[in-house]
């Protein structure tokens, strides 16, 4: 069977291995006569599954008993809103870097609530082509500062976290587990798990349990995080076969090396692009380099007529989704952990030949 | 392969057919060489999935163009707050039926945000165990009436829907898509889709567009119906391969005959447990007879010693999830579409002998 080779931005590739045991299974899991969509959250064999997926993230990220791994719903648009109901303060300044889109949808959520909005730094100077660095701003006794660790859209990316007094809110939507971070320094990450761990349809987060007692009082149930985590992310029936694929993305992280090994192989499949990138006449990359995104890279051709011939001629040639995003146009290639090198080097192949042909 | 006979109340049961589906386009949705959780929400091949899924649900509940179908997330416990937030009132009466834990939870959510609760009718006098009938305390002008039209825990389930003036909000969670009713009596209607309609993650709702642009402004966006009627249920990334099943379902179900056929076969079904309970002097049903769920049927035995008992020996019969929840005890049957008559006769058979072996 042929695959085609997925450049989407999210939903995005999984592992061939993962499928594979997902269809294994699909209709009885391990022989067990049902399947995984059709288990009793609250039976042994589910509870089995989501400990086993939230084991996995803790030891992929280091983190400890001090914190505790969510899955919630409602991606990460409802990330915005309830951290900023949990931390968000009316006094305390609640401070953000706006590196884009989903940082400027964040920001609007906390305005929503009529909180104390500092916006610490952006990069929209320059089109959101960089990651501002100078978070001088940031006083000590902020009630936070929340960061977007990677820009699907614009495709930038912290290479480290910061360090801040305050306590570090980080939208890891679309770079969670593809690289190390040290991410003890985070009070709050959260992700959509529909880029590189999952498929679309829920939340993984991990929140310092201190930080989670902190939060705001008087809250909606289902808002609050210290509901989940009582609940070990079973206050309500979650998500339960998107968390079953979760964890088998995890232990195929696990299996090639972890953050480290994907990280390793992250970095030489984005290099083959961003090399072809820089060495052309012809392609264009949109980002400062060293802010360069390892998942998403945007790229422009000399004109909007040869980005519609490029687009036209990857499709016919099995290649899905190098579309910009809709609000800046131009192409986008997404590398997720599960992209094929195969894939890459489809891609790098087919825009040489393009080049030579077009020129 | 042998399957197991699954009495859970949710998530639940699904369609052999639709399973077998499900596994055999897993890797390649149609030959298209790649799963439907690797597509693009935005993608022409998974807006034909979302767009085939919310015709059907229309057209199962007969729902013209003046309601919006919605595929949200956070289960029905997110929509107990979104319920509240849009068309809840400080002044106007927000009106509940209280016949149950979830009618509970919904309630408590309205209180938590001050709005002026009225519960106008509730069954707890005699432990949830019928669905009271007299809605006179219900003022024309109130904000809204909610009710819980199938009681998943204590095995109630309304016959057919209220005429009341004010509009009317129900939570379907338990019985969507299982029966007919006068879907149009509602203004919103809500239901987690993992008993009757698919897996867990996904909430279909169907809400009349004069109802949702009447609602409250000023809301957080996620917790706007306007939102994710703007956006066709795609402001953010859908659940994509919850919806993509569900939609397999609707499709079964009208295969099925439509929500007239499934009731009939859900009659049936029910009727073999009833007719047993009705029948003995060693089981005893729990529910008023005229206010009985078809969906979920909650049972005693004489001792709680002889609850364990069957439990145990129908647990090595290969019957999962047949205790009564934790909040009640005793024992209870889910028969919500999906279900076999092949297993509710084995389960029959298996009460009729265990009694006989033990009078």
């Amino acid at each position: 069977m042929s695959r085609v080779h997925n450049f989407s931005a999210g939903p995005a590739v999984l592992p061939m291995e993962v499928l594979e045991e997902v269809q294994k299974d699909l209709v009885s899991y391990k022989g067990k006569g049902l399947s995984v969509m059709e288990m009793s959250h609250r039976s042994p064999n589910y509870q089995a599954i989501i400990d086993d997926a939230m084991e996995r993230a803790a030891r992929l990220m280091g983190l400890g008993d001090d914190y505790s791994i969510l899955f919630l719903q409602g991606g990460a648009s409802t990330q915005f809103l309830m951290t900023a109901l949990n931390f968000g303060s009316k006094s305390k300044d609640c401070c953000y870097v706006n590196t884009g889109s989903w940082s400027t949808a964040a920001i609007k959520e906390a305005k929503i609530l009529g909180l104390n909005v500092n916006v610490v730094a952006s990069s929209e100077d320059k089109g959101f082509t960089y990651i501002p660095k100078d978070l001088s701003k940031v006083a000590s006794d902020a009630a936070y500062l929340h960061i977007t660790t990677n820009n699907t859209i614009r495709g930038t990316e912290y290479q480290e976290l910061p360090s801040v007094a305050a306590p570090l809110i980080a939208d890891m939507s679309s770079n969670m587990l593809s690289r190390p971070y040290d991410f003890k320094k985070c009070d709050l990450i959260y992700a959509g798990a529909q880029k590189n761990i999952g498929p679309a349809g829920t939340v993984l987060a991990a929140i310092k349990k201190s930080f989670a007692d902190s939060g705001n009082e008087g809250l909606s149930t289902m808002m609050d995080y210290r509901t989940h985590i009582s609940k070990g992310s079973m206050f309500n029936t979650p998500p339960t076969f998107s968390i079953y694929v979760v964890g088998l993305v995890l232990k195929w992280i696990e299996n090639n090396g972890g953050l480290a090994g994907i990280h390793e192989i992250n970095k030489e499949k984005a290099a083959k692009l961003y090399n072809l990138l820089d060495s052309s006449d012809f392609y264009r990359g949109t980002v400062v380099p060293e802010d360069r995104s390892l998942m998403n890279i945007p790229f422009r051709l000399p004109s909007e007529d040869l980005e519609k011939k490029f687009l036209a001629e990857a499709g016919a040639a099995n290649m899905l989704s190098l579309k910009g995003h809709r609000s800046v146009g131009g192409c986008r290639a997404s590398f997720y952990n599960a992209m094929p090198m195969e894939s890459v080097d489809f891609l790098v192949d087919f825009m040489k030949k393009f080049e030579s042909n077009n020129k």
